[in-house]
């Protein structure tokens, strides 16, 4: 009887869509307002999902609390209030795009998942833009 | 052609998570807050969806108006404004956590839904905790 | 690294649930207030996603203001402020239904979508009817 | 003490917007997409607002359930799944705009509403479009 | 140049709504499904509004941190998890409704509140039903 | 019969808060994490009200379209995909807070309206904090 379990977050940063190794003007086609050099920024909103087996004696797949926490140590203190390109290492030679944020943070929780247990990270950049990962 | 059709439905009710057999210490430290013994409560948003063929007479996979009065009899009445502990017999032993109510619920719907038909619950426990369960 | 990019949109449409070739009241006992002759109406929200492969150059499944400008005009500029059974080919002889409108956003898109990737189309009705039409 | 109490309700109907006694270009220019003769529709959410003195004995303003039935029907009744123009007399000569609607619901609701307590009507026609009317 | 702030924030809590000095039958009557012997609950969702001059220094007419965290002592840690009646003084002899659920809520606020400012609660008690007190 | 009308836009934008003319430690003291060099960003909700007659010709108090166009010329185009403190003149020595944005966009776009009719902003900076201004 495997049950998925949802947590949303919520964080937001500054950051800027665009390749070093590309000139301007193909910066700007490619990634039009998002190339702006001074940054613009979102409120991202994240739902975190673990599926697994309910353990017979709690009731719970994973506690939301420890999954809070989890969110809250691993991504939240990682990117919140942050210019992604310039203050997360992850994203000085990747772009900062919501599929890659959302690599990004699958793969900073996958370890503190049990391995039994199936991971899924769905991040809005807006409330109309957004992106799910499953590893 | 199969598509997906989903009803989203409301109830509030109070509940305990706790273990009769654990102690109060026990208790605390794995539920917190959630083991008040004078209960706490929610507004529970549900999300019933069922899966099928297009009906090419109605253009239905099922009837909106039918799946919205399942949800209102078997589940509506039997869980809103209710103490779930206290008062729905399936949780005297089970502790009525998002997980195992999204179980009750499955349960509670699959026999009334066609067996060709593939049957999805997701409850909202609060706005940024919910679980999903497929059977 | 399959990642899902969704993009909302919205339409508002008047339409009506009804088959010419059944009487009133069937058509009634079937249809209910969806069969009013004088027809009623919904502001549609719909949410697209594409599944694929993560460009390693853009870091973008898909270009999100490509995918805006392609429901616009496959979509937005086929439906909105319109009538669906009477302004919509598709619709003169197959019931307007959540399901069927879904099945037709779909086969709209399609062609436009990358062969190796994934379409899948949520098109709300109302705030608590949608309908999920993965092809 | 005066506190306000507000109950969200919702119906959907078909509309257009128009004048009869101007011709179609000055219709089109002036109502543009909204005046397309074969309807288009809307889901209207409707936030219904009672302000007044709190009942020492019950706690209510004004029970809920009262004004739930209430907006039943005087409001859903009368509007939902309807066509504004054709099947509701007030508005065979009054365009059925957001603003006219709201005054009208104001009205039908004003002489069930205690004369000391104040009434706001609020509708929204999409999500990014609504109205206000307090008498 | 007066300018609202506003701030929102969460709890949850089981109540009961009844009179103990009427019997059954007319608690019944009047208060419904709400008066379950055994209590219900509820995912109550906060708005306070406070409204003052923009602090030319800062920009603030008041700190969101600041009001964040007094939401959070004074409100939530008395109501988070609770039941209303029997665990909050103020409601062993005063019915739990929102509207005198807002009014105590305004009266642990306000005289944390500068007095030159104004202050507006508003409770949801459920996504439908709420109440605006402004003292 | 004065009614409001209400439209909803959106902008994402770049910023942060602190005075040139403060060292680093108060700065960090006031802002907090708001004060980081290096920028953070945020999803904008507009809400734009303009109260008024109705127009007895139209049924409009204004016509959304205008006040749609209005504010992506005067606002979004402005604001949308900007560093507020960099791009924007009127922040250059004014702190970019949701009180001061909302103050600038109602000052940007009060001279659009006309003179009989009152103007409102109501500013998202996240879906928890939120500010109102009326002039």
């Amino acid at each position: 009887m495997n049950v998925k379990v949802s947590r949303k977050a919520h964080f937001n940063a500054a950051h800027r869509l665009y390749r070093k190794d590309w000139n301007e003007e193909k910066n700007d086609t490619v990634f039009g307002k998002c190339n702006n050099p001074n940054f613009h920024g979102h409120n991202y909103e994240l739902v975190v999902s673990v599926t697994g087996e309910i353990d017979s004696e709690t009731g719970f797949v994973m506690d939301m609390k420890v999954l809070k926490d989890l969110i809250k140590n691993e991504i939240e203190d990682a990117l919140d209030h942050k210019n992604l390109n310039v203050e997360v290492p992850e994203f000085n030679d990747v772009n900062p795009t919501a599929e890659n944020i959302s690599v990004f943070i699958w793969n900073k929780l996958r370890p503190h998942i049990e391995k039994t247990k199936e991971l899924e990270v769905v991040l809005y950049e807006t409330p109309r833009n957004f992106v799910t990962f499953k590893g």
